[in-house]
């Protein structure tokens, strides 16, 4: 049986929605939380969604880990993209099974993650940075995720060109997207896409500038997400929100 | 050259935002517009991205489809699933290639053909709806989309039950997805997933009150996408907007 | 008793909130609609709030007019401000009953009549406009509103100059606030407010600049309304929003 | 000259936006910020609008306080009622200087005090409150303000009744707004309005079916707030927003 949690997993543990521990199971290892602590070996196998007590008698269930917490946990050394970001610039590049795609920069590979898991088994994501440290950073998190074998993490600066050609899509998250466009350009191929991730008004003039010589179909849009609760009686939106991340453009080269 | 438009491909013809076509190159067709004709057989050998003039000198541009043009093509006669809420649904579920999930109801295929985009190439999706209208539909959005063998069309209800067991995941776009749940709990697999879109309040708080019983990491979200115009001294989002679609609802599978 | 109807009074017809009609109570005048017509002074003497059928036996509600009626109606041959930009401007420029502030532009008023509103009995509007056709249908507005006296209508150009000192606050909404806000600081009281309405970001930025000089508390934000469709068991958000009207941007005078 | 600050006015001392300070001017007094201590007295004689350095010659805004000053200081001990919230609830009620109406929870008294420099000179607003230490914090916030004469403080629980009757209009913000609506549609005058704000989904759609009986007009909107960071290259909504504080629903008085 496939669903079974065995030595070596990664499990999610999860208490609440702010408390949950992306871990590996490990003869012998002991996971401390703030409810106290649990034999991570109990779970050896145990089904994923199994509920586990700690010593204190607080309960937790040991999940198998989705593609959002990957995302999500590997988050931590740069500015955030948010899982609705992501989720629209993988919806908006087109991309799946197969695409070839180049992305810059790979930050904590947050991002990366996503895009590899949607091309998987037989597609390729080129990922520029020029930070060595965040280029060690991503290849730990996608290690873990277990799609480092889908990703050419490269050490450069996508501004100064970029080595793929005939790619399906060029997704950039970095502060100066409108150098890229034109290296993208001869990157894409015909009808192939650009998506630009922003959070400043100024960037998306530039990047939209930048794409009106070459490409159709340029689009920007903002998404804003809302927490609802949910209990009868008491049913709202939550009160803090998350006001901005950016703004998502998108464009499809035209030949000629 | 793998990205040169043959006979019989489709083309999605692009003149702007709200202007385009999706359209099958064929020998000798002509295909009108508000614009003039095209030839569309002077398309065959020439690569996506091309630009092609109407008679009446009118640029149209020759790109090809995207998942994101098949999702928003599909919705001529069911309610809209908007691409927002499909890319959310995608990343909520955690599914990717090789995923085997069912879906409800089918409708026109869009948020389908989304799903089976992704668990291609071995994955699976199981599509019920009772309506065999939808179905015919939805075949046909499929077909034309190129991913119909990665679907199994059933004319079922799904309130009464599901034939499939050990689920990743289980997505519902329906009227009632709380009848659903008990059903959906026996064939996901332990921590899987359960997505479901409900337009109205009611439906999300009485969804919440079914799951509460098994599934874990229960959350509803909102998420609403501003278009913007970008143009350096115009810039702004657009003044008409479309102001709620639909709530999203995720849970996880807990056991015991 | 005053709630009374008396000839001459305006009323607003209600039929739903898409289908309501400010007219005068006249002797002997009919009304007619689109579900029949209505014999006004048949409202004679009633009280505000009254039923009254057309010949063809619906129903309409005799409202006495509220500010925002006033302020929906005048907004026929300009761009609109919608009463929730009109709410926060008063909101931000502090004025109340005896406040002394100037408006540009006029436009069809309807800005206008509700800072004459909220600064009666002892207050005063000066309210620029350049073109006189606007300042013609504002006059009329305002009259019908009952607020002419209250308001001083200047024909004159607001980017060449203030005629007047000591204000409260001044309230700009035009294309090029920036340029008024040197004659803005020269007018205004020390600790006084200045409010300004754009659609563009780009407005929005000359204008904070300009203001970076001699002001203090300078804040923009954005307002963004949702109407609600509230019925047990199809409670939603509705499907189409005004998704921007604009930005407002206020500060205070500094002395120094 | 009236805008110059005399011994015992309020003044709000301004550093940013998040440091703002509501004292009073008084002889010998100084105030003790975290920026260092400012000498209040020589403020005294001095315009509104006037720079004054703290001991460690940090400068800071000595402002006349306005309104939303007023609201937002007065909210320190129950739930917020945000400016933006308050700005629609008074333009949806009709109100304006004369206006007579009925509030209810009186609260820490920032809607009262609100309401009550609207109705200047001569209007009156009849607040109830049940609990007596709320009472007593709104009466010290409306002395402060200058408009405790416009108000009448009632520590009375309006779910069993109103006293006043031919109100302009009810504004209701309290915990079971559905109980007060038979009280008041005997307590406002034929046409009259009601507004009220509730957090929750659920005490909207039980308000709206109760105004259903006597009510016309009846509208229930959210007000979504966005503060803009304005930066030339670095425009942009701010990232922490406050999601939701509550919906706003108003009616007009319908007879018959």
């Amino acid at each position: 049986m496939t669903n079974v949690i065995n030595e070596g997993d990664l499990i999610l543990l999860y208490f609440d929605q702010r408390r949950t521990y992306l871990v590996a199971v490990e003869k012998g290892r002991t996971f401390h939380t703030h409810k106290g602590y649990i034999q991570l070996d109990t779970l050896i196998s145990k089904e994923f969604g199994t509920r586990i007590a700690s010593n204190l008698g607080v309960e937790f269930v040991a999940l198998k880990p989705l593609l959002s917490d990957f995302v999500f946990k590997a988050q931590r050394r740069t500015q955030i993209n948010y899982p609705k970001d992501i989720a629209l610039i993988v919806m908006f590049s087109g991309i799946g099974p197969g695409s070839k795609l180049v992305e810059a920069g790979t930050g904590a590979g947050a991002l990366t993650t996503a895009l590899a898991h949607y091309v998987k088994p037989d597609g390729r994501v080129y990922s520029y940075e020029v930070r060595p440290e965040f280029t060690e950073t991503a290849r730990r998190n996608l290690a873990r995720a277990g799609l480092l074998d889908h990703v050419e993490l490269k050490n450069k600066d996508i501004t100064i060109g970029i080595d793929e050609t005939e790619l399906d899509a060029v997704v950039l998250d970095l502060a100066t997207p409108w150098l890229v466009i034109p290296h993208a350009y001869l990157a894409i191929k015909g009808g192939g896409t650009i998506v630009s991730f922003s959070p400043t008004i100024d960037q998306v003039v530039k990047t939209v500038e930048a794409l009106q010589g070459g490409f159709a179909d340029i689009q920007t849009v903002e998404c804003i997400m809302r927490r609802m609760q949910i209990e009868r009686g008491k049913t709202r939106p939550e009160t803090l929100m998350t006001g901005h991340t950016g703004y998502i453009t998108f464009a499809r080269k035209r030949l000629g």
